[in-house]
């Protein structure tokens, strides 16, 4: 797959197949994920595959219980706004995304594989993103799409259950859950470049015009 | 350029050439980091190009402070651990990365495009370094290189210089030194899959072969 299609088409796929991903896609996925930099070379990070669905069936409650506390305080305020103007585009587009993470949290079990990954403690996310994300972006070129989520990571019934050594300092820093997507990959909605981004201060013109993706073609 | 490619050879390039790096190609690199996810998709980050060889000319002595701190605390260890042995493999890698950083410390001014990446505080990092990275990966296929560096991080006479709003508890989470590398990108040096990964728990056995790098070619 070409690396740009990649970069734009990599959105976060919830609704997925109960499908079991295949030894070899899965080892190419987590393989890309330590090529990714990290400080001083020194790939403090480790990453756990789950394909038990043992383990997805005792995720699944977890699961729900960590997302219903994030839409009951996060997302509510947004939702409320949301309610003010139900046919806005924000509206509409919280509303989908509501959909879809509900989907995914009454669907957990039957999710394939997940993706587990741990930093040492304090770490600022610099050393470990990068990774996850690769992993995510070689499984978008094998078909799998993903999700990147934070709401285990607080969970430590979560990394006793995966045999985390407890006096090590390993935090969990997010979970990936992975599988062929009921629906197709496409470029997401993004806010303009020029409302994000600034050349050489804050709000400095960029000096090209990037409002539409610059993927397929590359026309300015 | 292939996706498996970029996720391999994206390694940090410290040694870059002052060319400058033309408009299209920083209108490329840059519109690939929005397409990244975020956390409820807020896209709550704001990146600054900066080629203004007058800002690099500042940034140039401030880099080399904050630099010279960190050589002298957090390598200081590995340097003498390393002067023990020091025909090691680690050694000699640890010595190379040195002499990287030293060159580009020495050679900051001559640097021909900055990305600096600011998120809200108190971030995580999941929401803002897989856009870094896809810029990383963007400036690949563009023949740029890059390194992520989080050493600016603290310096707020830096926020200051590219005017970044102090209100709106911004901070910067990392500067992107880009350019046309002296060298070649290739694969880096990782450990094993084995030592850093396991299936179902901590470390159990992945189920396949990857001490060595799964590209090019898929072979297990």
């Amino acid at each position: 797959m070409d690396l740009r299609e990649a970069l734009y088409t990599t959105r976060s796929m919830r609704r997925l197949k109960p499908d079991p991903v295949p030894l070899d896609v899965q080892a190419r996925i987590l393989d890309a994920a330590r090529f990714a930099p990290s400080g001083r070379n020194m790939q403090n990070w480790h990453f756990i595959l789950v394909d038990d669905p043992q383990i997805a069936k005792v995720l699944g409650p977890i699961y729900r219980e960590q997302i219903g506390a994030v839409l009951d305080s996060t997302y509510a305020e947004a939702a409320r706004a949301a309610a003010n103007d139900p046919d806005s585009p924000e509206s509409r587009a919280l509303e989908r995304l509501f959909r879809s993470v509900r989907h995914q949290a009454l669907h957990w079990e039957s999710i394939p594989l997940f993706l587990f990954a741990y930093a040492p403690e304090g770490n600022t996310g610099s050393s470990i993103f990068p990774a996850i994300w690769s992993a995510m972006l070689a499984a978008r070129a094998e078909g799998v799409g993903s999700t990147l989520t934070t709401v285990l990571n607080p969970r430590k019934d979560v990394d006793r259950l995966l045999g985390v050594p407890e006096d090590e300092g390993w935090v969990q820093v997010a979970c990936v859950p992975m599988g062929y997507p009921t629906g197709r990959f496409g470029v997401p909605e993004r806010k303009p470049l020029a409302s994000v981004a600034g050349r050489n201060s804050w709000s400095g013109p960029l000096g090209f015009d990037a409002s539409e993706p610059l993927w397929p073609g590359d026309e300015l």
